[in-house]
């Protein structure tokens, strides 16, 4: 059974400055909790159903969680979690702080305000799913620990180094090209795109911040053969990275 | 002000049932409800903001709206509508029943069992981007007309020909490929893809049904650099139409 204080903590981590204060974060569900088991995160605590903890036994003990589980009710979880479905388990994580990758080869996604929790989990997800390692956050950027962020990356979290960092200081100090998506850019599919390289998104309402437009070497753009007026920020990541790794 | 029969009639529209009783849906937030006036849907009632009637007198009076526009409150706006921000006006509409394009040259793009109304409304917003004029969905994708699929649209639900079909039955008719994305199918970074063809994407949690899956020509899937298990099915659509389209 999920203790009162259990229960309190949980529902307090849905806060940013809770998580901040705390150190912790919710992870829910078992695809990405069970992400999690192969990750360096620690896990501080488990909520699980009694049919998750006889599902998951072999997992557990392996990962020396069996102290760390608490039993819990299916209802309790639905109450305590944020998830509408998939209420099986809830875990208690530690969070780590990631910082910026520096002078190395490869591909590293810049995300400059993109607020959305949603779109910033589907782009840590596709950014996985194209082998990117790096992705750094402007400061103003969703929370990579809002369980929104978390449950849209369906495990891609634990695999993904998502950092913060002011942006222009940032990029000021890399010597790779930094490649920018605008709507009036070079073609993506006429363009030749480098294997080592940052690839800054800018959010959907305000696109590219003028600060960090100016240190942008080549700016790209998905080219439009319909009449919508703009892709969604993470969709058009998707696009770009396809774009480069093909 | 908007009276209690015509909240209570906005009310009603959020459910599907009601929907196809009145033949009616909502249309809500500036930019939607711009892309209606340019577009053959028929709008039977425009509750708005007096900003926003100011803002728009030169179009209400252009497409003969005045008439049909009740001035509204913010407040009543949101307690009527069903989004959280962009309450500036809502609109009543005529549905349209399209049907599926027959023996027609050029991509359509058709869903199996696409559930979730923000992929829906997001894989019709890309599918605008790239110029393609149908979806055909099955009988068990979204409703077009859920307000969360027409939000997800920003505009291109004005655009694109969403149809109803069963699938195979359909599919069964034409004679052009029919290509299909599944997990091991051919690279699409290296498969010749046509103009003209269907292309087909199931739902994430269980891509192409067999029935469909037996129609497909030409099995495709997008190279996995990293170790994410899947994509997002609107992030896969929009990433294959671009490989279709380059």
């Amino acid at each position: 059974m999920i203790s009162k204080n259990q229960l309190k903590l949980i529902h307090s981590l849905e806060l940013k400055k809770q998580r901040k204060k705390l150190g912790l974060f919710l992870v829910q569900g078992e695809k990405n909790v069970g992400e999690l088991f192969q990750s360096d995160f620690e896990i501080v605590n488990l909520f699980a159903t009694t049919d998750y903890i006889n599902k998951q036994a072999k997992q557990l003990t392996e990962y020396q969680l069996i102290a760390k589980t608490v039993e819990s009710g299916e209802e309790e979880l639905k109450k305590a979690g944020t998830l509408k479905t998939n209420n099986s388990v809830i875990a208690v994580v530690k969070c780590k702080v990631f910082t910026p990758p520096e002078q190395q080869a490869g591909l590293v996604l810049v995300l400059d305000q993109v607020g959305d929790p949603g779109n910033l989990g589907t782009i840590i997800r596709v950014a996985d799913w194209y082998g990117i390692k790096h992705v750094v956050c402007s400061p103003d950027c969703a929370d990579l620990y809002n369980p929104k962020v978390i449950a849209a990356t369906m495990g891609s979290f634990a695999r993904v180094q998502v950092s913060h960092a002011q942006l222009t200081e940032y990029l000021n100090e890399q010597n790779k090209p930094i490649f920018g998506a605008f709507l009036e850019g070079d073609n993506i599919h006429q363009c030749r795109l480098p294997n080592s390289a940052f690839i800054v998104m800018g959010s959907e309402s305000h696109g590219i911040s003028d600060a960090v437009a100016k240190l942008i070497t080549d700016k790209i753009t998905i080219p439009n053969f319909g009449q919508a007026e703009s892709l969604n920020v993470a969709m058009a990541t998707g696009i770009i990275l396809d774009n480069f790794k093909r």
